[in-house]
């Protein structure tokens, strides 16, 4: 069978799924058996492209390359429920820009994906913030698939181990860095740089957006808790419930002392059960320097989950990153084969 | 669908399993679809039950309790193969020690079971050790599967995560802490304690067993690297080809010495891939004091895998345990359910 696949968004993220898929397609087919051809693509400020033969990979990579564009493609027009059907595709990807609050353009992508039957997974957390159960259940009753692998840690696959590595084990305590952002800040304050000017190298290196408050106060790894909450546990726990504190209090003394007495300042995402409730919070918290998420530096995310059966397991990896954003996509797409 | 268990080897590893099987039995239904009943259960010393309606859990975990043994139920008899015909088993888990000169009794428990299109998992290095080809390939003509998520990191899904966590990124080096025993004695070195006195407590803990030297001179974390390069890359690799120095000669000073340098001993086992080739190793290693390999203490296991689309992924959790390694067993049944 030859999957058709449809990009939705074709940023940084979306092009590197287009370059793994480009590269990969003999070594995927032969140690996946995943054989499969893009059919539509589609990006607000590059074009949109139908082809349901199968668009040529290589081409389209070199036109955005050179123009940040599809121009050298024939434009297709129409909603996208009309292209999606015109293209004949059989799984959708999508990684357009998140919007928390209305979830769009990806949630209107992924419910007309689904309704139709056609499996989708997604590195955007505003559909899954937004409609979890909505999107499950049109799934179910459609007989597709939703993943979203690509929504927490990236392409290290903390989903995929929650899903399928520990069956039967329950989830008492998940508790880490989730935020790569402010693990860098916090990294290189405890290297001696004020809060200011590691805010100012996290920008630079494009790590910090242009107003950083999503990162810094906290409400980034909110959303992943939130998220995490609803799928490990099934409770809708809204941001707003979540208790927040960000890094914008942490001062270079403050992780100085914390040093001397054997800590490192990390801003911790978790979720503790107790008696059937759930305890959601992001906070900083001094942690023992010889603990696995003392160890943790940079952008790098890590989760350590602890469960009845297995005690903790840890699962550090990187929390950003095109390519890595790209990889949890193509995951997804292999296991919705 | 009602799966019904096989379950060869019923030590300290096949109990748990029971136990995890009688407790968790409306979680399993509910949250994976997995229905079962045991059919079978045999084993050396406690004898053998047969009851293709299904078993009474709770009345055979009392029998073990009481008695180490299964007496209180009719025994049956027969080779293997009938037993396991008369059972009606549609799964096999298996738990036998390992002998990993003849794989023996787990070879021909696996054998038995994919021939007859039963799927495997096993916790078993010797039959995955001798068999690894053969067997799947059995397992393929068959229409089984054949698992063995338990023989490195016990129930920690690090199996799992290189199968499905990590579709299309092509790993270049695995290296990690594989062996409980010999971290557990280095990390009481590094608390102050001798080569000895470590070695005896990890005796006397059930750690080490009353010949360490299949630990403590790498014998086992090489086994475990012979698998890694058979499932991950497909090539043979003896455990006599590969670069193996245990812990023997480390002495409190040599670790001290790393210490003030600002770095830790560590038994490390890894793969390195380099030109097609695959380079083995087992030795002890200088780990940075802020590598999150540094902070493995105990009888904790870590792999860090480097692979192209992702960096570095790190897998943490036990190595070793009764539950931990029934939860494997487990984990493997409701995959190929």
């Amino acid at each position: 069978m030859i999957h058709k696949i449809a990009l939705a968004g074709c940023g940084n993220v979306g092009t590197a799924l287009l370059e793994i898929l480009h590269e990969k397609k003999e070594e995927l087919a032969a140690k996946y058996n995943f054989n499969y051809k893009v059919t539509f693509v589609t990006d607000l400020m590059k074009g949109t492209v139908v082809d349901p033969e199968g668009i040529d990979l290589g081409k389209l990579l070199e036109n955005i390359r050179a123009d940040r564009s599809f121009a050298r493609f024939p434009q297709s027009e129409g909603t996208f429920h009309n292209l999606l059907e015109k293209s004949k595709a059989t799984m959708l990807a999508e990684a357009t820009p998140t919007n928390l609050k209305t979830g769009e353009p990806g949630l209107t992508h992924i419910r007309a994906a689904l309704s139709r039957g056609i499996s989708a997974t997604t590195t955007n957390k505003g559909p899954v913030a937004i409609a979890y159960d909505e999107l499950q259940k049109l799934a179910k009753d459609c007989g597709a698939k939703f993943r979203y692998e690509g929504v927490v840690m990236s392409g290290t696959p903390l989903l995929q181990m929650l899903e399928n590595g520990l069956a039967g084990a329950n989830v008492i305590k998940i508790e880490g860095i989730l935020n790569g952002t402010t693990n860098f800040i916090l990294t290189k304050m405890d290297e001696g740089m004020t809060y200011a000017a590691a805010l100012e190298e996290a920008t630079n290196l494009g790590y910090a957006e242009a107003d950083p408050s999503g990162d810094v106060e906290g409400w980034d790894a909110a959303v992943k808790v939130s998220i995490l909450a609803k799928i490990l546990f099934g409770k809708e726990v809204p941001v707003s419930d979540i208790h927040r504190i960000g890094i914008t209090d942490i001062t270079p003394d403050k992780i100085a002392e914390a040093k001397e007495a054997g800590y490192r300042v990390k801003l911790i995402a978790g979720i503790k059960t107790t008696n059937n409730n759930l305890e959601c919070y992001v906070m900083p918290k001094e942690i023992p320097l010889d603990a696995p998420l003392a160890s943790i530096g940079g952008a790098t995310n890590a989760v350590t989950v602890t469960t009845d059966n297995l005690g903790d397991v840890t699962l550090i990896g990187p929390g950003a990153g095109r390519k890595e954003t790209g990889q949890a996509l193509l995951t997804d797409l292999v296991a919705m084969a």
